[in-house]
């Protein structure tokens, strides 16, 4: 798969690097840095519609200017995140028609049957752009693969720092076995882009090691100047963060501090084991929990200072985040490194 | 660190596979296999160590057997693996310094410090065995490193079959986040293998480019000739299960199936989400599912066969396990296929 990549994405450089498609999180001025720096820079949209169209046009702008070459003459050089649950398909199939994002990632719905009805849809609205289906589980890539066809399978490990279905595996077992069993099935031709404790040059050469096409970062590009945080707090508790096995933790508990979790059951979030989490851990009813967190959410810091109510969303390799970057640097570095890595492995003794 | 692995473990290969010490089932035959074909054998005691002592002796002359060249006029070319928890150190000084592994793999202690009295008694009864220390953190990694200065750190992720400490991390955040961890700290010559997950060339491939000296594989061993298993049905398991995170779970119901856990609080074990598992995960009482084990046991497959009530430990990796072969062929095809892996990575466009 990974000879045809560079035709499908002609403005990218080997090994490539996408941004994870972190509803709220990564707006324009990420995806449009990330693709500028050779990378497939992603929007992850929630549920508004119209700013994702805003979004998009904003983007547009930010890859005319200076000397980006655009990609093609149909498609935009950067690729749209949809958290499938939350959105509506009749309100975000006219932003897809009109704006063209290269690629749709489709990503947690609320039956599996939505990728496909999804597709469907997508496929007729843009017929160029890209269908990237995240998914967590061999099973579920190998079903996707058969009712999707889609370009690339996300191939989600359970590093992963915000949300993703449970129970899970690490992509040093979870890249290799659905790429055997996509083969096997007679999918060849789909590619992987491996997501999950994926923060540096190391993390995208073990990625490519283990078969696949290109690697996902999410936590790294919280710490860079393009993205958008939902508070200050937020850059220091992950800047901070150490020992990322340890530093964060799937829950749901993290959905409920508000008392309205919106997520299916399905989905678990990891995120960074502030005091919420570690209450609930050692026996704190839910309700206190939340009461906790009203109380922290008044606060100048809304919870993202002092003990850590709030959640902050992360993955294990938050642990390797230690500076603020532009997400062109992030992902310059990352690639160079990454090279080296391989290098260096290969010609060790 | 890896420089430095060729004249320490002169019999080795790169890239070095090492067979986990699986207690009870590494023994001599599958430890001298892997040794013998380039690889680091280990054996995995258990509380016996009259038996470890006579397992020793007949790794020797499995050793001896043939053209396998002794590493140095020391040490035994193999490694040994002991749980902490559960052997007497006073136990095992005599042996270690009768037979003189050339690796003493320290893993599972009731409580941190063992480590260290481990380490300066080892040290004392064998100055020329290496010393390796299995942990699952960046922080416990770092306090190790400063009081034992093992020669090793076996990085152990959260995909691993069988026992370790919880929470944890994939391999792919925690090598790196440790190895700049060690190198800061002033630990650049304590090398890490990574463990957990890897059950082929692909996973040893990732191990070393995500910067671990080598790699550590258990549950491919398992579908070896040379394996001890408790019972045929364990095989069976072993190479029908699939999609390896979802076919294993991560919990501690698996010790007490019989009543009698004798792990420490803080380590669960990774194992095929069996009947056992899926019962106490869904409200059955352990008391029943106690009971339940313990018809199963009396049934000829020992709780191994239908709906497995007794547990196969196993890694995520498990999925990747598909038929036997000899230690010998699964470390030299996993050591080839790395390399192809590595080369591929570098070179794609």
């Amino acid at each position: 798969m990974s000879s045809s990549l560079k035709e499908q994405y002609p403005w990218t450089t080997y090994p490539i690097i996408a941004n994870a498609a972190m509803g709220g999180y990564a707006g324009p001025a990420l995806a449009a840095a990330v693709s500028r720096a050779g990378g497939i820079g992603f929007i992850g949209a929630l549920k508004d519609m119209a700013k994702l169209n805003e979004q998009l046009v904003s983007a547009k702008s930010l890859l005319k200017d200076g000397n980006f070459e655009v990609a093609n003459q149909v498609t935009l050089p950067i690729g749209v995140g949809f958290l499938l649950f939350t959105v509506s398909l009749d309100e975000a199939i006219p932003v897809i028609s009109r704006q063209l994002p290269a690629i749709v990632w489709l990503a947690c719905p609320t039956q599996e049957e939505d990728f496909e009805t999804w597709s469907k849809a997508v496929r007729k609205a843009s017929p160029s752009s890209r269908i990237w289906i995240q998914v967590a589980s061999v099973s579920v890539a190998l079903r996707v693969a058969s009712t999707c066809e889609p370009d690339v399978l996300i191939m989600q490990g359970s590093d992963a720092g915000g949300h993703g279905p449970f129970p899970g595996a690490g992509i040093v077992s979870l890249v290799p076995e659905t790429r055997d069993a996509l083969d096997k099935g007679g999918f060849s031709k789909i590619g992987i882009f491996a997501a999950g404790g994926i923060s540096d040059g190391r993390g995208v050469a073990a990625a490519l090691a283990c078969g696949a096409d290109g690697a996902v970062m999410g936590t790294r590009f919280l710490a860079s100047n393009e993205v958008d945080l939902p508070a200050t707090g937020v850059l220091d508790v992950v800047l901070e963060a150490k020992d990322g096995g340890v530093s964060t933790a799937r829950a749901t508990v993290f959905d409920d501090l508000t008392g309205k979790n919106i997520w299916p059951p399905q989905y678990d979030g990891r995120a960074i084991a502030g005091a919420s989490y570690k209450d609930f851990k050692s026996g704190v009813k839910l309700a206190e929990v939340q009461n906790r967190y009203a109380s922290a959410v008044k606060e100048p810091h809304r919870g993202f200072g002092g003990e850590l109510r709030a959640a902050v969303w992360a993955g294990t390799g938050v642990g390797l985040v230690r500076e603020v970057k532009t997400a062109g640097e992030i992902v310059k570095e990352c690639r160079d490194s990454a090279r080296l890595c391989l290098e260096r492995a290969t010609k060790s003794v």
